[in-house]
């Protein structure tokens, strides 16, 4: 979902950067997308890599599309590293250990530097905590993420049954440009083609990106105050 | 969800049946349909109707509606002695204790039953497993629930924290007669009307309704093998 939530929400994305994601699950994921040309994957810690491709191979298969570059460096710094308005994608997928996902979202220098390095009408894919967090604190990651992403700030969420109260929720943030409209996606997936992968995404269709942006009454009230 | 799931898919429903529910939670949702004008609930156990009232009476609410009419009995039974044709909507909120909720609609018998006291395009809404369960065992449950409903048979999901996976499931049949479209609610709820219960629903609405039919595709496969 954290992928395709991006990719499939604006027309031909060609360069995509992934921030962490060492196991290489998203890298299977982007590899669908045969539009693109270049990804990027930046992960602090090469021993995750190493494991998976041990490990878990199926999901480590990823690391074998020939347009994946791998950079074992610290995330925000090779995101200051690279041009202004390098990329259409960038997946965050980095986590504090153990710590609330919205860590990561509260860190306005790395935020910025991810609009930065953002081409105009680019997006950000990035995990959000789960709408049931008590005293729902996206709010807090959705004001921060509209002061620095002039584009479209949008909270989705699905199903994950390992995660805390079942829950994941995502932000999708596009920078300034041509507007990006995340909850009809104009980019299906054609399930004859699916890169590394071995088949067709058990989980992702457009119906399921949709509704991943319906929100219960309560959440909405949050994240579209003027609606009420 | 359970409630307005049936409820908003059908023009103005006039006669409900609730079999268990006897916390009167659904009782309080039932009452924000004006066009409602008989509530039977059919709960065996008086006692959690007592306990309700007395240490949760935000949730006993819908009791204090004057269209709930209750009855201290089996809900088979009960469903078995009205006159075919009766109700508009069947709701079912009646487990065996601990065991998978996919049980009661196992029971042919009971389901057979309700389908009697439907009217013609009449519609049941009930419980079912987690699209998570193991081996997704809803489908035999649907295909149950195929061989007596012979309008639509739809599975439905949402997010409940407190259930096992994060997600409860959703039966939405309906008899054979005029159509039902579930998926795209013909009644919405008049947040200005609310029956007995202190203000508008914090977690219904109608996108999300939409979306609780909106299934991954692994789950897909299942329900409605034909697109596959």
């Amino acid at each position: 979902m954290l992928t395709h939530l991006a990719l499939c929400s604006i027309p031909n994305p060609k360069k995509v950067l992934l921030v962490g994601g060492g196991d290489g699950g998203i890298l299977r994921e982007i590899s669908r997308h045969s539009s693109v040309e270049h990804i990027d994957i930046c992960e602090i810690d090469k021993m995750v890599i190493d494991a998976y491709k041990k490990f878990f191979p199926d999901i480590a298969v990823g690391y074998e599309d020939p347009r994946v570059h791998v950079h074992i460096r610290d995330g925000i710094a090779f995101t200051n590293s690279v041009p202004e308005g390098t990329y259409d994608v960038i997946i965050v997928d980095a986590f504090q250990p153990m710590g609330p996902i919205a860590e990561v979202l509260a860190d306005n220098c790395f935020l910025e530097s991810v609009a930065k390095a953002l081409r105009p009408g680019g997006v950000l894919s990035a995990p959000a905590d789960s709408l049931w967090h008590k005293n729902f604190v996206v709010a807090d990651t959705i004001a921060n993420c509209k002061k620095i992403f002039k584009g479209s700030v949008n909270y989705a969420w699905t199903t994950v049954p390992t995660y805390a109260s079942g829950v994941i929720g995502f932000m999708l943030c596009s920078t300034e440009g041509p507007p990006v409209n995340f909850k009809h996606p104009i980019n299906k997936l054609n399930p004859e083609k699916n890169g590394v992968a071995k088949g067709p995404p058990k989980f992702y269709n457009p119906e399921i990106h949709a509704a991943a942006f319906c929100l219960p009454s309560f959440v909405d009230k949050v994240v579209d105050p003027i609606r009420y």
